[in-house]
């Protein structure tokens, strides 16, 4: 028999049907047992009288008559149990999962079966899917670069260093250069991968390594054509959470900041050459209390703390033509407008032989271009309001765990 | 003034307009000179009379007038440099790019811009969408899983090693553990991403690294659940190559053998334990000739020759519920059913510790499952007829290139 999803039950009202999944939870009551089966669409119940019923995470098929009352639900059960199962280290029907971060990671293959987190995986799906959607929408392409690289890139701090068949390679801690590179081929690209960061921090904020969504565009006036690809795909993206049950404030526009206008409504220091967390979450609460948006642009980030690639602002090269994306007071994203002209590297570049490819790329001209990188797990982190970065993340990978 | 793209052009037809790329191509006659220039809609041509013209890969843009002359041009140019470019490595104009493999690979910043070196991304990214177009319809849910692992998950051989904050880990070589833990969670997963295989061969069909296409999926009947899946996902994939002007043959239904019948059909002796390219080649021209299909599914294979978390065939255990896909002749996906009881695994497994937080899935209830893996780069070589799989990867990893 044909099996049915728990969400197409209300269909079948009187007819006899097989579902399967898992047993989320078994109650025995007196003179009946209520059994909740949970399958990829949700959860449906079984009312059975007298017969045993499956224990647990047990994998069944059940075949019944599904039956309205109040709502739907299936009587009257035949359980074939498809494999068995030792009770959960944590128990999966409680409304919230009862257990200790380490204890939620360690045992990830089952903790991650509790609805609760399931749906921040769902909806973390939903929103990648929303930023591949936005940028093919408007011409992008989409590339798979090197994870393996002969010179540690953006700086050779944070780096996993690799044995390469005899030879030292590392792990590549942005596509950053070969998203560049790539513009000069497809002028526009996006790449959804891993980036790998030996960050020796053990904070609630770092990971060793995490999902980027990155792009990159070609044939820009400045960094403002980027914040405006950039707030195209966080509508997306905020859309995607947002049908998930996860609302997010974003406005039609998203309020915009110089660095130096920030600095000062914070009251920091005018030579501070970054935004420290606190200024931060002050900005945060400034977007959120004057504009109702959960996000907030800072433009034009001091030269001296930005990457070599950055393009100075045109008019006062202290300053930078690139920003980053507050999202309810966190940096999310990081993007700008880059150099493009082949001196302009060589003037930049210390030791231009180990970039001798990506050179290559402005030595044989490249377009004006800019782009950004979003943290897929800081975005879901913000998103769900977690306390810890790792609960966005399936299997993380920090200073101290390697496993599962 | 706003940037028209060149497959937009015929729209604008007596109108003066600006249009933005490289100089694909400059011929200069005794008085008339011709620029083609390339942006990532295609080429347009300008021509001019008098004035000098930009050099070939110069990025320009240019505000001129549209005419209709045979096709639609550009006429009374005025040409703005966005960015000098010095003479690129190989002619870009040529209908094909001269160069051998190697000059292609090492300067493949600029020979990737060579249309018909683009055109194989283009198509291999239509692919990719449509592949996880074709799972999302069928009730997938998209997963990113660690690269980094504690322990060598299918084999100890050909497994890069690294070192993870003074410990010994991994890249993985699949994601096969993780996306099995992941039906679990939800049934149906997949993922795109990279796969790590130090192998030390040097052929025309090894990569050190490549992009897989993987999938699992959970309450299936045996594995001919799974090939139906992959069927599907592999007609949604021939149908966007297809748009990219790339033929495929893919009937209604693909041609399936069991292992024991191909052996036969190829005349090779009966206890052999696997496929020889000779004999997937044969089985390939087999299925060309007889069902015009470019596809042929081999199922069966010999126990002793799949992984361990390989399902037996239940009539037989000398043969598995698994199969190849072959494309073109050549292995292009494995899958199969995966043993899915606790029981199973321990007797499969000779040191579960390794495994434990695989095994965790396991112990608290699995579904009969089971999957497949795409190479990505293996698909886009048959597509292309590409004599060697690294023309299919934009910057190839292999045991002698670690760049660019």
């Amino acid at each position: 028999m044909q099996r049915v999803l728990s969400d197409q039950l209300p269909r079948y009202v009187g007819e006899t049907v097989t579902v399967a999944g898992w047993v989320h939870r078994r109650r025995v009551l007196a003179n009946v047992t209520f059994v909740i089966i949970r399958d990829r669409a949700g959860l449906l119940q079984v009312v059975t009288t007298g017969q045993e019923a499956p224990a647990e995470e047990q994998v069944v098929s059940v075949t019944g008559r599904v039956v309205r009352h109040g709502g739907v639900e299936l009587v009257e059960p035949e359980f074939t149990v498809l494999a068995q199962a030792e009770a959960p280290p944590v128990e999966l029907f409680r409304p919230t999962v009862k257990a200790s971060l380490p204890v939620l990671l360690d045992h990830a293959a089952v903790t991650l079966r509790h609805p609760a987190r399931r749906s921040v995986f769902a909806a973390s799906a939903a929103a990648v899917r929303a930023f591949r959607a936005a940028l093919d929408a408007q011409g992008f392409t989409e590339v798979f670069t090197p994870k393996i690289v002969g010179s540690a890139t953006e700086s050779g701090a944070d780096v996993f260093e690799l044995d390469y068949f005899g030879e030292k390679a590392y792990l590549a801690q942005s596509p950053q250069f070969y998203k560049q590179t790539m513009v000069g081929v497809f002028e526009r690209v996006y790449e959804v991968g891993p980036v790998f960061r030996a960050e020796p921090h053990d904070t609630s904020r770092h990971l060793a390594t995490y999902t980027s969504l990155d792009a990159e565009l070609g044939f820009v006036e400045d960094h403002r054509d980027v914040m405006a690809v950039l707030t195209e795909v966080i509508r997306a993206m905020v859309a995607a959470v947002r049908e998930h049950g996860r609302p997010v404030d974003l406005p039609g526009e998203i309020p915009t900041l110089h660095f130096r206008d920030a600095l000062r409504m914070v009251g920091a220091p005018e030579d501070e050459p970054d935004l420290a967390p606190e200024h931060e979450r002050a900005l945060g609460e400034w977007a959120a209390g004057t504009h109702g948006s959960d996000f907030v642009f800072v433009e034009g980030y001091p030269m001296r703390k930005r990457p070599f690639y950055t393009h100075p602002q045109p008019d006062d090269p202290r300053w930078s033509n690139s920003f980053d994306l507050l999202f309810r007071g966190v940096e999310l994203v990081t993007g700008g407008q880059r150099l493009h002209r082949y001196a302009d590297y060589l003037a930049a570049v210390p030791d231009p032989e180990p970039l001798e490819g990506y050179l290559e790329a402005f030595r044989h001209g490249m377009p004006p271009h800019g782009g950004f990188a979003i943290g897929l797990e800081r975005f879901m982190a913000r998103v769900t309001g977690a306390a810890n970065v790792r609960e966005t993340v399936l299997f993380p990978r920090d200073l101290h765990r390697l496993a599962p």
